[in-house]
């Protein structure tokens, strides 16, 4: 299969919930992003987390080919871990083409809340 | 008409959810991409779904020219069914131009959440 | 200003959600497009709604100079309404270039869920 | 680092909630975007909203080289404020390539409801 996608990607909206209600792990808050490689190599990603008042920071995470991986951003932790509640952004950078969503998942009422955009292919 | 759109596309963020609540059919939880077919012929959708941990499965879904269709994950049985909250990406390959728009509602926790998003085409 | 945007324009998603409730209009569950008419001409929109089991039916919808415009679908009536809880996909066909979001209210289980996408550009 | 990401950007579907409960400022409903500068310069925003009835108003918000701002609508105050469950679109102007998404929090129902998607790039 042809490599589809791209290799770097982009979006802007990213903070981890404090608040949390309901059964885990289904109804658990988090800010993740699902990266799919469809090419037949791994993917080593470089996600370079941005904030509003501080240097960005360089996380890497590898990717199996033809397999997905869904990266809660709160297991991101090595350099540091992304407090709860503080504004970040997020550009990923791949050695292969993938193709990433976005998504929430905020039950701090106590109810869940769910939204999601593909990222934005900044390499275009 | 043209034949708008592109042949393929892919989203990252699948999972149908487990837990659901709530009047039936309005309000059962399920994930679900709805595809377009703007042209004039019968559109041949092969629909690859991805894990995290296990080889890509082909499901294969018809179309016709100029009508949508939507497909709840849950109803891909053949070669077989994706397990509830498992996660999962898909890719669509089609004959023909589409367009092609993910969505998912979960009940879970008793009220509605809803999100969707524009697939990503990748073959632009 | 220059015209920004894309002429043709597509979504496949939509749903006019039955079930309402909470204060209106604030609260009240619909299904609409919300248009942006960046250039310096009147835009004449030509809406073509898809169905699975049925001809596609054609609405014509005017919007001013660098103003916006949110369309309700069940504000479409002629040449016919659209019924609730049916499944369609839409297609816009513009004179001149336009920006269009989509977007639901869906307070069908007593809270609102609300879920948003930017339109399909498919004459890029 | 290149400048990633693209100058000009448009969404159409704003509108400030009015009503709001639960625990502040994690559960106050807002609409926002969020902008990152991928860029080594700083970025100055020239960001247009529209109105359905009314002229266009210019407000201008800078951000930080390789840093990320999130803009609530309700904080645009100069030359004049949004009206609450007022319609309205938004295109912003970048002097640097910039990545905006738009999202939006409504917990005017007594839970909150969230809903984001990427901006559209309209120099595209």
């Amino acid at each position: 299969m042809k490599a589809y996608g791209k290799i770097d990607w982009a979006f802007a909206a990213g903070r981890i919930p404090f608040l949390t209600h309901g059964r885990e792990p289904e109804m658990t808050s988090h800010d993740k992003i699902a990266v799919l490689n469809l090419s037949g190599e791994e993917a080593v990603l470089e996600i370079c987390i941005f904030y509003e008042d501080e240097a960005p920071k360089v996380y890497e995470v590898k990717l199996r080919p033809r397999r997905l991986k869904k990266i809660r951003f709160n297991d991101l932790i090595d350099p540091e871990a992304i407090r709860m509640e503080r504004n970040f952004s997020c550009f990923v950078k791949s050695n292969v083409p993938v193709v990433i969503q976005y998504s929430r998942m905020n039950t701090g009422s106590g109810t869940n809340a769910e939204m999601t955009t593909m990222g934005y292919p900044v390499d275009e």
